[in-house]
């Protein structure tokens, strides 16, 4: 089957000039975008509404519309296409030529690899996913150890695809963040360890502050309304924002005008949703202020895992869990849950939200302990993929590592090694990105108010717009244009550099338990 | 840009088997599929829960969407690929038979119009419709008036291309219900008038009924929960429909296993939404009673828009206005609201389901006036499609038909040919269709005694399955599969046939006026 009729071509041996080529370029984008609109819509009810019946015919329309968007993008059409803007480069406008850079690189990750590997890959991970799920809930690791050594090994093979001159797992850290490496992890890793474990020695030996007043139970239609409160506060665009609730929060995007969170309301844990607004609204912030002229294009959306991250975290605990905006929050609170929060101070709330506690679940960790948790799994992982390690060896590796980093006991794997969905699915590298995104936020955060803006003002005022309006100049409006690693020394004047982190969370943490 | 790598298909001169052409055939259809599925989750949204600022995006991958499964049907391949399998129907097995009948029809309607004159229609039309949205809110029929002759002149060259022997508004109403033409529509809606005008001239004599007992405004939550029972009394499959809230109520499907409705809720009118939820539910009862071997086919869904209005009428009004499923609809009303409903009587709540009042509005009709609303429109667009009439005569023409049918005076042209949207699309010959889907239900009703379902007996237990049975045996699995006119001359071993409608508006208006 082909797409039917299209503009006449030339011959292959004519050149076509480049503004016809320019036009089959924006017709391959716009035929991405509505695949990829089609998918996000289609998941995002699936994650939000859709009844349990319907799984299956989800599952085969998805599957389908990924297989089209796979089969245009990997096209050996598409691949000469691509082959003959990339060598006219210097003649397009910034925009195609940034649209010509990435889709030649999605294209090599995805049409290098054999197809017959890949659906297999397809394969093994969704029946993974299947047995992870029920090992988690049964504390099952023996079932699921099989698959993990067989996701490490086919990923590892798969790696060599797209770049046989690389170590496969770097491979997969470049894959989720461009640029990114086990040099520059092990390095950001070491640096956060030395860190953060002698500083939660001593927290641990402060007296412990208390959550009293964010305990008990909230009514759950009224946490949504909080919930549309706090990211109004945090500046989202209401206008283009679908708001649902699902089991576990999310967002997504299909353009800079049409955003999406999906949240998840505990009636026993108010801040739970508070701060997961925080979070996916950051994430949304991102999305919606890439530039509007990359709409339509694979520009749009954030350039990376990490820096996604680096916006969510920015806003959930920069912003979200700092002294100068916790009267703000109180302020929210207060207006849906007057009867709860009228004899809260900020004070009690601000300490509530930044209490450190060893935990074993990383989505439940607060922000000092929560890099501990990523970088267990990234030890693991780098042992799993040089082969000094196999799947049998990981409740050892993860009850060691939890112990020593973070000073707890691992009673069972369900609570240990099973606890995230991530392996299961075969994203391997990808846990790294979370860390790093916070590293990303504190670095940020010391260029922002360098070049002058009032951060602590904004805060007070509980008027981000400053704050908004620097990111968005910095980082947001180039979406996809710019990598990572230029995003930052562009933004701070300076390549990564992980002691804005440390510094940050010294100060922070030195702060809430007066140490 | 084509789709991609895709199985090897042999060389034009070698004839492939018809196994390799079903397997084409089935990726097309898993293709269309899942385009369709996408447009109709996009819609859905769109209609229900998206914000503003979406709709440019939204516009732009419906668009892209619709022409990609445009292209796919449209290819000269597919065009090869069923013409081939038609010349070798006797070797197919039944299901792929019906596909490629159907695709080889939905290919012949699109295909044959240049893309040109269909993009030109489009951009017509889009134009039109915010044209014709204004001049309804403002009364100004004047600036609807030249889009109106234009709609007309396009869609009736445009009809040339699809079938250049017959009458273009032939054409156009065989394209909404296959098989049907002026001759049928004539003749039904003669005998209609012949029956409905005079009857309604006697129950304009006798004393009106009363729907005191419906009157006064109820809780919007409520009346969706009182939504969802109704339709669960109906006998709908809840794991598989999504519920949500529009302007205009309206259902769909992209599958027998995954149903969409969405309703709306009038505080001040309880009845609309209780018997809009049982129209649409009559719709979704369809969808999702055609044989799941027509899933991810161009088979799954209602073979024409007659047969699925059929279906909704049924279960609106020939089941929901009954006097024997009175008391079940009551008990749902006092489940919901029983401080309004507990003194209520089924006799007193039968009487205000079937008031008959003459009125301005189609979409506000009850049963019986209701044809007469569909017959004034269907003479109009014969006269515009003869030549006899231009839209500067359609006000007239209006005013004189809807007081001689209905005896009401048409005050405006909002609330006269300005009320629907359906000519601003270019939708003629549609409306048609609605009344003979009433039509078509009283036969099936007379066809489903005739074979021994105890009708009544069901209706007054308030258990359906017997009625929903004989319809998902008779009509409902065929899906596109039949052609409406042999669903129902096989369902009721006779043709179409309008004295089953007549009789059965005589038999229930004149009870319910006891005339």
């Amino acid at each position: 089957m082909n797409d039917g009729p299209r503009p006449t071509t030339a011959t292959p041996e004519a050149e076509p000039d480049v503004a016809t080529e320019l036009a089959e370029l924006d017709e391959l984008e716009r035929r991405l975008y509505s695949l990829g609109y089609g998918m996000t819509q289609i998941s995002f009810a699936g994650e939000t509404s859709d009844p349990p019946a319907s799984a299956p015919g989800r599952a085969e329309a998805l599957a389908t519309l990924d297989e089209m968007a796979h089969g245009l993008l990997c096209s050996e059409e598409t691949g000469r296409l691509l082959e003959r803007l990339s060598s006219k480069a210097t003649e397009l406008d910034a925009t195609h030529a940034a649209e010509v850079r990435v889709l030649s690189r999605d294209r090599r990750r995805e049409a290098n690899v054999p197809a017959k590997e890949a659906a297999a890959l397809t394969r093994l991970t969704s029946e993974a996913e299947d047995v992870w799920r029920r090992a988690k809930r049964a504390d099952d690791w023996a079932s699921f150890e099989p698959y993990l050594d067989r996701l490490v090994e086919m990923r590892g093979r798969l790696a060599g695809y797209v770049d046989d001159s690389r170590d496969p797992y770097d491979v997969l850290l470049d894959e989720y963040e461009p640029g990114s490496s086990r040099e520059l992890y092990d390095a950001f890793f070491e640096q956060t360890k030395a860190c953060v474990v002698p500083l939660l020695a001593d927290v641990r030996h402060a007296g412990q502050v208390s959550r009293a007043c964010v305990e008990g139970t909230f009514d759950a239609e009224r946490q949504l309304e909080l919930g549309r409160d706090v990211v109004e506060a945090e500046g989202l665009d209401m206008d283009g924002l679908t708001i649902a609730e699902t089991e576990h929060p999310f967002s997504d995007c299909t353009s800079s005008r049409h955003t999406f969170i999906a949240t998840h309301v505990y009636p026993d844990d108010i801040m739970s949703n508070v701060f997961s607004m925080l979070h996916e609204g950051g994430h949304v912030l991102y999305m919606a202020g890439v530039d509007p002229a990359y709409d339509y294009t694979c520009l749009r959306d954030g350039t990376s895992s990490g820096m996604h991250e680096a916006q969510s975290r920015f806003f959930e605990n920069v912003v979200g869990r700092s002294e100068a905006f916790t009267p703000v929050l109180l302020g929210l609170l207060r207006r849906r849950f007057p009867e709860r929060f009228a004899d809260v101070s900020p004070t009690e709330l601000w300490l509530a939200a930044n209490r450190v506690e060893p935990s074993l679940v990383r989505t439940e960790a607060d922000e000092l302990t929560y890099p501990l948790h990523i970088i267990v799994r990234y030890e693991i992982e780098e042992l799993l993929f040089s082969g000094e390690a196999k799947a049998a060896d990981v409740p050892g590796l993860w009850a060691d590592r939890m112990g020593s980093y973070l000073g707890v006991e691992v009673p069972n794997d369900s609570l240990g090694a099973l606890q995230d969905t991530h392996w299961s699915c075969g994203d391997f590298g990808y846990f790294p990105t979370y860390a790093l995104g916070g590293a990303y936020g504190a670095q940020l955060l010391d260029a922002m108010v360098g070049s002058g803006v009032d951060f602590e003002g904004a805060l007070a005022a509980g008027d981000l717009a400053p704050i908004r309006g620097w990111l968005r100049e910095n980082v947001w409006r180039f979406g996809r244009s710019k990598d990572p690693a230029q995003i930052i020394s562009d933004a701070c004047g300076a390549p990564f550099d992980a002691s804005h982190y440390t510094r940050y969370l010294q100060r922070r943490f030195t702060r809430v338990y007066g140490l």
